[in-house]
């Protein structure tokens, strides 16, 4: 990833991002000075971002003090070989993407209504389908569940997001790129085809 | 993800995962102690993974005295939702996965060489139909730039694999999972079925 990528603090892509980004990486260090990024499944509520734990471990053991945490979330777009840019020369090969980084501070809360509704997120984000009964903390099936599961809670003192799609490359060769991506056909490269004319079209 | 992972050291799952997903989570601490997730491109050789980067900066202030770093990878597969498993309790809903966890230390390397190396390695990953001159230190093009880009190399003293399909669930569960996902057939669904099926196998 290289320096061309534009700082962001739209409120749009944090919700674009936490919306749709399956996985994110928590970021701590153990009691031995040893840093971890640690993968989970989240939801956004506002501005926090909640994951769930078993209420033991190391990860329980680590954020029971609500210690400094970092989060980030990457979405993939394509990757653009160095041919489209330059005949022989490699470096010019990059990956497009969309990113959230969060500092902040992260810990296990105990109030089962606000337990309650970040599971409730969570199963929102990875379930629109439903196909469930709500997590209620007042139905009896999901009260003991509930006090049995740790539901940690990391908020933003801070978040940066990040936007890479070529915009400071000359607009020629960003339309080489939509060129390239809609003959190649892959995964990701309509949605970053559509990004790039985004850019252009401002 | 629950805690029915099953840990592995498999060489064959190293060499899976850092072959197969694009982008690694690089976990470090800043001066001010405040952990970080760093997303990257990256590529392994043997057991050292490499990636690059700005020779200044704060990933390179932080990198440069070979620091304690963790970096860790997940290759997605199949959300799996609650009513597979139970007819309206939500917490069975579970995401299926592969990850790789590695602990170790992280530096800005020298040897143009190696450099090189690690960038012919990082380029054939990502772009293995080629179409560019092999990144080599003796050939002018290239020896400027390998002197001003970043190669960062992070050494492994342990690393743990995880790989999650429900292999804890009975056999019947598992069973309509697969049938379940080939019903759906989502992006990653065929391949969550193979690798449960390769689990039934055993």
């Amino acid at each position: 990833m290289r320096r061309d990528e534009l700082a962001s603090h739209d409120g749009e892509l944090f919700a674009e991002l936490t919306g749709e980004v399956m996985v994110g990486y928590l970021g701590l260090v153990t009691a031995a000075g040893i840093p971890r990024s640690i993968a989970l499944n989240f939801a956004a509520l506002g501005e926090d971002i909640y994951f769930h734990g078993a209420l033991g471990g190391e990860k329980f053991d680590l954020l029971q003090h609500d210690p400094a945490a970092g989060f980030t979330i990457v979405k993939e777009y394509s990757y653009i070989p160095s041919n489209w840019s330059a005949p022989r020369y490699a470096c010019p090969a990059t990956h497009f993407f969309k990113s959230l980084e969060m500092k902040g501070t992260c810990g296990p809360i105990d109030d089962p209504v606000e337990k309650a509704a970040a599971l409730q997120a969570l199963l929102e984000k990875h379930q629109p389908e439903g196909g469930y009964d709500p997590i209620d903390p007042t139905v009896p099936q999901y009260a003991k569940a509930l006090a049995h599961v740790g539901v940690y809670r990391m908020r933003g003192e801070s978040w940066t997001g990040k936007v890479k799609f070529g915009q400071n490359e000359p607009e020629k060769l960003q339309r080489i790129f939509v060129t390239k991506l809609r003959e190649r056909g892959g995964a990701t490269d309509e949605a970053t085809a559509c990004e790039i004319e985004k850019n252009l079209a401002e």
